[in-house]
């Protein structure tokens, strides 16, 4: 299933995508945390969202939201996870936190939840005063399951599902305040959509490909087989020492191509386009504003 | 006011500390979100739980949990932010992450939910396979309103109380992954409490002190007034990119003493006992399992 959060003419819906149609299962009050509360019940409340929907909307008439539009923490994010962007960011001078290019141990920092936004929002780059806004396309791993030591050869099990998301930093507040929470933490600076594919529809994970877009020309085409360290690996670091809880989203890191990797760099700045597809997630496309 | 969550004998509930009684205004299923609601819905709100407070229980007879038991989102911290702690750290040989001792900007981190825990709980020493845990006694911010773009003039118009916060620290998984999250956020890392003190209970809170003992024996002992970015600094920093949250906990930075000061480092294991108090605002408990 491809499970959606949006708003109809009626107000705030969730749901799933069949073909054009936006199938309506939660509408009101209760659709912001809709998506959350479907992933913790576990698979039977995903055949009940399909058994009970409500109605059906062709998407051209929704506003699709970040499928989880309010995240029940901040979103975990990979940082330097494919070998040549470890390389290119190393080299930009932007990395103020590492010695080594190529990290030994998983380099995991947050995003707030204050900085998520939706297909088609706007990310705010006036809000950097120091104009210093790059992309960077990544897939994002939904957890399903509370879970605490979870070997490799299990991860997948507490797999809920997969989502595009678009880590935007700050290069110069990446730099300056040395850990990276404000320099990827400002309000608008991580779209994530358009739709969360539950994991059933993915065979291979390691067989998608990601494809990041600026102005309709492509600057990261990468494989996820290509990560440093895959998804099994980081779901067993993580947890074995922190319980992960259902709806937490791991962005896994970005492949080479991002605007510090050019000399100069390539920052982005109001009315460029940004747009990051993955096979099989769709396409998240985001103005700069 | 002294705002608690606690447990009766009848389940959990919320209310504030009055002399040595716990004062019951919230019970049942919405005691575990009730301080964040009672933060969120403004001072009428806070009134209200005054003056329709349902019973009171002789503190002897309940257990105090962390006033926010479940927090909104991830805890903010700030690193070496006295002078004489970011000099020990960083000739500790843990700091990878940094070419200066004393930061340029506030160095922004986050402690994942999941590591919070209350007064008297057990930190879990052994969930660190490196067996590299350190304590950091520290002042916590509670924001009080959502907010953005604050001036440091009017930061403290946005701050609800105080609340003391251990940073409990895995050192060698900090040192490891480079960013802080992974040897922050173990599960039980971030003991808080026993209560926020209100803001209007703290004429000055640049003359607390803050004391840190391990086992009877004095290691930390600082005033808030050493901080190097201030608590208006924080907050104008912070808002200036990232909307804050009611609810938001900003731990301010912990002072010099911490185990790596030491030569050799003198790390916590089980049997071990922290205790950090500061003026107005407690003691905070916690034995190291």
């Amino acid at each position: 299933m491809k499970i959606i959060s949006f708003v109809t003419a009626d107000g705030p819906a969730a749901g799933f995508l069949d073909g054009s149609d936006a199938v309506v299962c939660v509408e009101g009050a209760a659709a912001r945390s809709a998506v959350l509360d479907v992933i913790a019940s576990g698979p039977e409340a995903l055949s009940r969202w399909r058994d009970g929907a409500l109605r059906r909307v062709p998407l051209s008439q929704v506003r699709l939201l970040s499928p989880i539009p309010e995240p029940c923490r901040d979103i975990f994010c990979i940082g330097k996870n494919y070998h040549a962007h470890a390389a290119e960011f190393h080299s930009s001078g932007f990395d103020s936190s590492a010695k080594e290019a190529v990290p030994s141990h998983p380099v995991v920092f947050t995003k707030p939840t204050t900085s998520v936004c939706g297909p088609g929002d706007v990310v705010r780059a006036s809000l950097d005063p120091t104009q210093s806004v790059d992309y960077e396309g990544e897939l994002g791993v939904v957890i399903g399951t509370r879970c605490f030591g979870v070997k490799a050869a299990d991860a997948f099990d507490h797999v809920f599902g997969y989502v595009i998301v678009n880590d935007v930093t700050s290069r110069e507040l990446q730099r300056r305040h040395n850990q990276w929470v404000i320099g990827k933490g400002i309000d608008t600076f991580c779209p994530m959509g358009p739709w969360i594919a539950t994991a059933d529809e993915v065979s291979d994970v390691t067989a998608l490909e990601l494809v990041t877009e600026i102005n309709g020309e492509v600057r990261q085409h990468a494989q996820v087989a290509d990560l440093i360290f895959d998804i099994p690996t980081l779901i067993e670091t993580m947890s074995a020492t922190m319980t992960l809880l259902p709806g937490d989203i791991i962005a896994t890191g970005t492949p080479v191509g991002v605007g510090i990797g050019f000399k100069p760099p390539r920052y982005l700045g109001p009315g460029d386009m940004m747009r990051v597809s993955i096979t099989g997630l769709g396409v998240l496309e985001n103005p700069v504003g």
